[in-house]
């Protein structure tokens, strides 16, 4: 040890304060030898290749089966898969010999097993994590996805399941290093996220495969990644390695029940005994990887998907190649040794730090999107893949939100009567949906299905927490108004309740998620009455707008619903509190809508924007902003590529779940024989384009009163196949801005990166495929600029999106092929719907047109308005008049006591087991938007409660460990050395939380209720 | 219990044993409580269909891949099977739960991991042996097939595995049940067999599907088998189970990690939650399954070929199926518990004998042969499939035998000086030979050269032991003679040490097994000469004859050899002996041989016997009995079967290694244009007429001097396959015996079972392959008989067999096919050869015509003369004359005092892993062929060593317990109560063996050496 020896005391501080104060990683016991004290002891030898074996399995959340079928090993005529059984039988394998180790990572598995054990299994599981054989690693409920999940998910998921290790194992079940070895690509936010979490690195298996060959080339394998070079800077690096081998072992070497590799015959009596041959294996695998890379320590990922159901093949085998190899170790320099990723990155930063010294490159600020792994096969394609789940997703989010946040302002007493369901159930159905084999689009069918079902069984439970909490904070002396409920097929103007021909009058309640008075938003409701008085919480009247149900509204719904009109009518909501409107039906028909006139150029416009149509095509031509007389040339349609069917010279790849693979770089237009527009609405609160590019897609463009954006809802499905072809369907924006081969994609709905055209930033790119090649994820915004003006287009899902030529912007909405491509679903992704014809998808685009000066705090405000959108919830009105309701009940109610800044977003307020509140604020503007630092006191913040000041704990981002105790490893780099220490937020003495651009602020405390 | 209140003082005598007089079934500790004390302790329950669950797993010594790959794991890509990783996850499970049982049966995979284990897992493997959670079931070397074991080898097999168990684990490792799950139908030898081991009972997977759908019907699929009718009698009486269900688990109910039934899902807050459904269906299959029962107990085989694994998989669902079912037993009354073959076959006696009492069938005097899984589908393809194989296995029973003779009387002082290797290898190979995927033919391609290698590896082992123990015997007074050594291709004239132009002289050594002199065994040797001369150990001349080596045996030896000639001479020599005959080259030409003259009838002759071949087409027409007179009309041809392809409109079944299945009912004769003799040999010692049939089949037909039988040596192959057409190839005899559609084969080599064409003695028979559905197993003999004569044909290994009309007789001496008859094998049985072109097999047919009432003694007599044959050792004479040779070293020596009457077979003389000395006698007569009960006195017996006549103890057939203590379950039949005691040879006071009919007698002593 060189602690006290070395001239630079900042050198090897860790692993000084290991030796002197080892409390400083570890909050669990004196006799526990986990984390890096294990790794210390470890067996590796200087002067040899030491080869770190990670006995792991990498265990889907759900792909080919269910998740529960997955957790039992149940339809195992798909996969012989049972996660149970791996648990099962890796313990006693464990305990059999204490140089064995294993990480485990879903914990959405590993807490369901731990559910079904007796206390005595439970404390034979505690001592493992104790003296570190057993480790855990990544420690998310899931292993997500990065290209389809937003960052509020992802905090989400991997909260649950931190917060589950911390509870159940202390420090021992901290993992030390992130794990994403199998999702098809890697966001530089997601990196940020795992620096700000505290991890001290991060191991992926997928990457483009030149980028691969030229890393493996270039020994950069391993690397710091600078994941927020502009915003968070030093504070999200993070030390990121590609596996050698993706995630499975050495060829050859796989001792798995399922694998065909020869086991370890070293019987000497028999015929064929082996051990020279297996030995040679990993000896020359050894000496040939560590090649590639920059220390003498490397990793071998001993395990893949569901392996160790039977653990002792694994383990058995395991043993007898250590010991073989290593009883030879003085000819050939290799050692190999149970270990761990934790372990390996130990190893390979006191090792890079020894001198000569290794500096690790610190240039990247890139990501890895979008994934080929061989030509002709870019994994695109599931950045659409399963639209309406994507979007569902996307949508339980908001609603989690919304319960999480009324589980800690609903009133305790209340919920103490009436025992309410916990948003448990849901946390862990998003905890799931989350998997990369998920929101992703890449599972079966089934098991599509299974997720939207955990899904819908989680949200009905928080929306009955919601309708109770807001029900029960109505109240204003003793009785309990009628009970709001939600209606969940707005999309297609369905809702029971308004629509019955009985229901002359209704309340409508709107709770807004955000930490700031939401306004403006409108509320759209089947209806079937030609005309409707609304009352605002106060009694005043409000504006409304009655308008025809469309005509393709009216197809999808079909009998599901009868209402002939949608009530339409602005509403607002203080800051995480709610306003409940009044409606009833009147006689005053208002309602609006005319037919264009053929030849005709169609216009609507509001205060902000104006739009033009061509009066031919009947195509969205140009867009002014009123206020800075911008205006965007423009041509927006719709277009499909046709889905390689794996036909063609090039290669025999096809189109599928994941890869997207057009046929020809052309995209085919929809567009009819005349003007597509059918309907034009004239209303005094909305105008709207209606236009039908064909009997599946259609499209209402429209603006509302007092909105600085369009709304662009697109329609597309179900996609024919009859003609044999695959298709994939995109929105086209061609425009005149010159936006020279370059466009901007968000990651994961934080930060903004830049792409270029055919070019990746770290290596030169070969281009094989010009339109999938392209492509990236579009989580919610993507946008190309020019030096005056910027057009923003905003998604209501994660989405596929690029700009293939100057000034063009897609969007791919839907996709539907007849081939699967080959990379396990074994099914083409040809979602049919529920009437077996093709599902029919609906979602939304939002267009800003400004200067990008002016963008970024645009885009940044309506992103997060629509992913924190009100909720909705519908009662009758149990025979009360407004007045009398108002009366009886309050209308109108804020938990909060100040809203936040408007560039400062409520991330997260939730229950933690512990009964602490958990709270997240972001700071949700980058420095290039005009973001600046904020500063939020917490005092006398809230109503229900007061914070307790003294009770607040700054955290790490998995609010699993305090920011104070983050002392993340050190690496050299060519820039410097990183930085161990969180970067902070929490001021104890002025109870203020100050929030650099982009960061978060992790907090949890206790709380005093005020009632 | 029932003891003392009976009124029949028998019943229930052995369980009374058992609580007054434990010992009496155990030799273990007082603390064991494996075996039937287990059992009763089990948790049956009166009033309930008592469910027996049998955790087993089905582990082929070698099928689809070697011994050693199915140990270890290797070659998975052909079959997922490691036996080493079953007994590793075995134990540590039945550990986990006292209740859970395993049974384990195949001693050559236990034992090879038994001698991998350190003392720590020993001692907790013998103590699950103790507690019978861990019991062996049948415990032989391998699972022998029953179709073409010779009873020698079968004997011997399980011998190697019973007194491992019995040395490893004493009493408690004593199997108490045998267990045939898999074998392709059942000889009644076996169960005889069984019977004289101890075995309370015998259980089978496999029936013909007619008999096992009567026997449900019946309920008969349980009975007292009488395996040995007219000689052992209630000795050889055994309860039989048929299990219901193959040797799987009921459908949907099996829990390997291999297999696709839903697991147990009992966490009730999951959607797939389906314990009603798991418990419904056992519940459901349980009371099925009793209707065809004859007790409330009934069998569940909860197992399968290389299952347990993962054995995890299995305990937890069954558990858990158990748990639950158990729980809900108040209302179907079906009662699950973990059990095994014994403790079912012990609660079943109990239960059948408790009032009304069960009369279990007790009229089953047939076998299981041959077995048919469906219309169609014979399995007597395997009876014959590779011929080679089954040759060479039955030779090397025979060296084996010669081997362990001389590893007891050979001199130990001298082996004490030179370690010798021992017959251990040997007798391994061997019981993995006999399994019933190997000398069945049965397995692929390279695991059958597999098992030859293993034999040969063995077998030289023994050659050395036999060459050096012999050499040894041979020193006068120091000298040591020249080495004496085996050739291994005398069957294509090929040895280097006769032929070779420079031996001008040599000694041949012939030693005889049998524990009689055996004179008139013909020695015939490639030589270069023309002439030799000969002198017996004495120094007398002896006749000889030399003949040219024949044209097709030239074509095979191709250049593996070169002698021009052929030495014959008789020899003979003492009981357990040798003797030693000196060649050298003489001037004197002996050749004979002829050209025979084409029209005219060929007549050869001895004094015993008269052939005479029509002069057109060169085939035997007569066999004229010299001494009787009796005159045999006779056609012998050889003719083929077409392989079924599986094309015809009847089924889609093809000819396989398994099933035989001709297109047409007709076999087709291979015959040329013009006579099939090619040549005629005139000779002093043999006659004999050469026939060619086509340039792939050709036969030699001779007739020694002094012989009573004629030697029909047959060569068949390669046989052509150009057309596309697999061919099944047979000889046949039509003649004029008035058979009556009766023919007769015996089982295994011992007694003779009568065959009625298209019929079967247990039910009627729906006939569906005229040819297959009529083929026997002939392992040493078929006989076809009127009052007057009987044609007996000895083989010289098992082949298929069968009349298919009055006076015809056919035996199948090769088969070559195109195609897989889709049991698992995977490959067509075409045996290509060393060269690729297809394998020549030559082999021997035996022939005796004489009156039924004489030919039992004659093919007794010939048939242990024929597995018993003279090992015959060549030696360089070094130098030495005869006169030189004779006076420095012994020619004659024999280990024997005393010859044994001519009826008692020297079964087995071996020395065991405790030094003492093994012996088998039988009295190899049955009744019916003139057996009369034999005694042989023991004292003064042997030359080298006496008896210590005070240590011997009478063992069962298996060697593995004492006959006294033999108390077999006694079980009511409608013939009264079977017998519980074995049957006894021994008397201590008079040291005498008494041998009735058929009995075998198995002592082990220990020896007083006289040197």
């Amino acid at each position: 040890m060189f602690c006290g020896f070395t001239t630079d005391p900042k050198m090897y501080r860790w692993e000084c304060l290991l030796l002197v104060l080892p409390f400083v990683i570890g909050r669990g016991s004196a006799q526990d030898t986990c984390g890096y004290k294990k790794c210390a002891a470890l067996p590796v030898k200087p002067g040899y290749v030491n080869v770190h074996l990670v006995p792991h399995t990498h265990d889907d959340v759900g792909w080919l089966k269910t998740v529960d079928q997955y957790y039992y090993g149940a339809n195992n005529s798909i996969q012989t898969a049972g996660v149970q059984y791996i648990l099962d039988s890796v313990i006693p394998q464990l305990e059999m010999k204490p140089s064995r180790t294993f990480i485990y990572v879903e914990m959405a598995f590993f807490y369901r097993w731990w559910q079904e054990q007796d206390g005595d299994m439970r404390d034979r599981v505690r001592k493992l994590v104790s003296n570190g054989q057993l480790e855990f690693i990544n420690g998310g409920w899931c292993m997500n996805d990065e290209a389809s999940t937003h960052y509020n998910a992802i905090i989400d998921q991997m909260t649950v399941g931190l917060q589950f290790l911390n509870s159940t194992f202390g420090e021992c079940g901290r993992p030390l290093v992130a794990w994403h070895i199998d999702p098809f690509g890697h966001s530089r936010e997601q990196a940020s996220l795992f620096a700000q979490m505290g991890f001290d690195g991060f191991f992926f298996g997928r990457l483009d495969y030149q980028d691969k060959a030229n890393r493996l080339k270039y020994r950069n394998m391993e690397e710091i990644w600078r994941a927020s070079p502009d915003d968070l800077g030093a504070a999200a690096d993070l030390f990121t390695g590609a596996l050698y081998n993706h995630y499975v072992p050495p060829g050859g070497l796989c001792f798995d029940i399922g694998c065909k590799d020869q086991p370890i015959e070293d019987d000497m009596a028999l015929h064929d005994y082996n051990v020279a041959n297996r030995v040679g294996i990993a000896v020359n695998t050894s000496l040939d990887q560590v090649q590639h890379f920059q220390t003498d320590h490397i990793m071998w990922t001993m395990g893949s998907d569901f392996q160790y159901q039977a653990a002792h093949t694994w383990f058995k085998n395991m043993d007898k190649l250590i010991t073989h190899t290593n009883s030879m170790a003085d000819k050939h320099k290799v050692n190999l040794l149970y270990s761990s990723p934790s372990c390996y990155i130990y190893h390979k930063n006191k090792a890079s730090a020894t001198p000569p010294g290794v500096k690790f490159a610190h240039n990247n600020t890139a990501d890895f999107f979008p994934y080929a792994d061989q030509p002709h096969a870019f994994w695109s394609g599931y950045f659409t893949s399963r639209p309406a789940f994507k979007g569902y997703v996307r949508r339980c989010n908001n609603l989690l939100q919304v319960c999480k946040q009324l589980e800690v302002i609903g009133a305790p007493k209340f919920s103490d009567k009436v025992p309410l369901p916990t948003s448990k159930r849901f946390r862990e159905a998003m905890g799931v949906a989350q998997h990369h084999d998920a929101v992703s689009g890449t599972e079966k069918q089934h098991v599509a299905n299974d997720y939207a079902m955990r899904l819908h069984a989680g949200a009905v439970e928080c929306q009955v927490i919601t309708s109770m909490t807001l029900q029960q904070r109505m109240v204003k002396a003793g009785a309990l108004p009628p009970v709001a409920e939600f209606c969940n097929y707005l999309n297609i103007s369905v809702c029971p309740l308004t629509e019955d021909e009985f229901t002359k009058s209704f309340t409508v309640t709107v709770y807004n998620p955000l930490a700031r008075r939401r306004t403006g938003y409108y509320v759209r409701l089947p209806v079937t009455g030609d005309a409707y008085a609304v009352n605002d919480p106060e009694g005043n009247n409000v504006v409304t707008q009655v308008t025809k149900v469309s005509q393709r509204t009216q197809e999808i719904r079909g009998k599901r619903g009868k209402a002939k009109h949608e009530l339409l009518f602005p509403v607002s909501a203080p800051a995480l509190g709610f306003s409940t409107y009044f409606v009833s039906q009147s006689q005053n028909s208002s309602r609006s809508g005319k037919q264009p006139k053929a030849g005709d150029d169609q216009e609507i416009h509001n205060e902000h924007l104006s739009l033009l149509f061509d009066g031919k095509t009947g195509l969205l031509k140009s867009v002014v902003n009123l206020e800075t007389n911008l205006t965007l040339k423009v041509n927006q349609g719709f277009y499909w590529y046709n889905s390689s069917a794996g036909n063609n010279k090039a290669s025999n790849k096809k189109s599928g779940a994941y890869v997207f693979r057009p046929n020809s770089t052309e995209a085919m237009p929809i567009l009819p024989q005349q003007s597509v527009i059918t309907s034009v609405v004239d209303g005094q609160l909305c105008q709207e384009v209606q236009q039908s590019f064909s009997p599946w897609v259609s499209q209402v463009v429209r603006l509302y009163s007092g909105q600085r954006h369009a709304e662009l809802e697109w329609t597309v499905g179900p996609i024919p196949i009859k003609d044999d072809l695959g298709k994939e369907i995109i929105s086209r924006f061609d425009t005149d801005i010159m936006s020279d081969s370059t466009f901007y994609t968000d990651a994961n709905g934080r930060e903004l990166l830049a792409r270029v055209v055919d070019r990746r930033l770290t290596w030169k790119l070969n281009q094989t495929e010009p339109v999938a090649g392209n492509y990236y994820p579009v989580n919610s915004r993507i946008l190309i600029k020019d030096k005056s003006k910027q057009l923003t287009v905003l998604t209501d899902r994660s989405q596929g999106g690029s700009s293939l030529r100057n000034g063009s912007l897609e969007l791919m909405v839907h996709r539907r092929m007849l081939y699967d491509d080959g990379y396990g679903v074994g099914e083409p992704l040809n979602e049919t719907g529920v009437f077996g014809e093709g599902l029919v998808v609906r979602g939304k685009h939002y267009l800003l047109l400004d200067t990008p000066e002016s963008s970024g705090q645009l885009h940044r405000a309506l992103g997060e308005q629509l992913y924190m959108a009100p909720s909705v919830l519908l009662g009758l009105a149990g025979g009360n008049d407004p007045k009398q309701y108002r009366k009886e009940f309050r209308t109108n109610y804020t938990a909060m006591k100040r809203e936040l800044p408007s560039s400062v977003h409520l991330l997260t307020l939730e229950m933690s087991e512990d009964e602490t509140v958990l709270m997240r604020l972001e700071n949700q503007l980058q420095k290039a938007e005009g973001g600046a630092p904020q500063n939020v006191t917490l005092t006398g913040l809230f109503e229900p409660f007061e914070v307790e000041i003294n009770t607040v704990e700054e955290l790490t981002l998995g609010a699993n460990y305090p920011s104070t105790m983050v002392q993340r490893l050190a690496w050299n780099t060519e820039g410097g050395r990183t930085k161990s220490e969180a970067l902070r937020c929490w001021d104890s003495g002025s109870a203020t939380v100050s929030l650099q651009p982009m960061q978060i602020c992790t907090l949890h405390f206790k709380v005093q209720q005020r009632d």
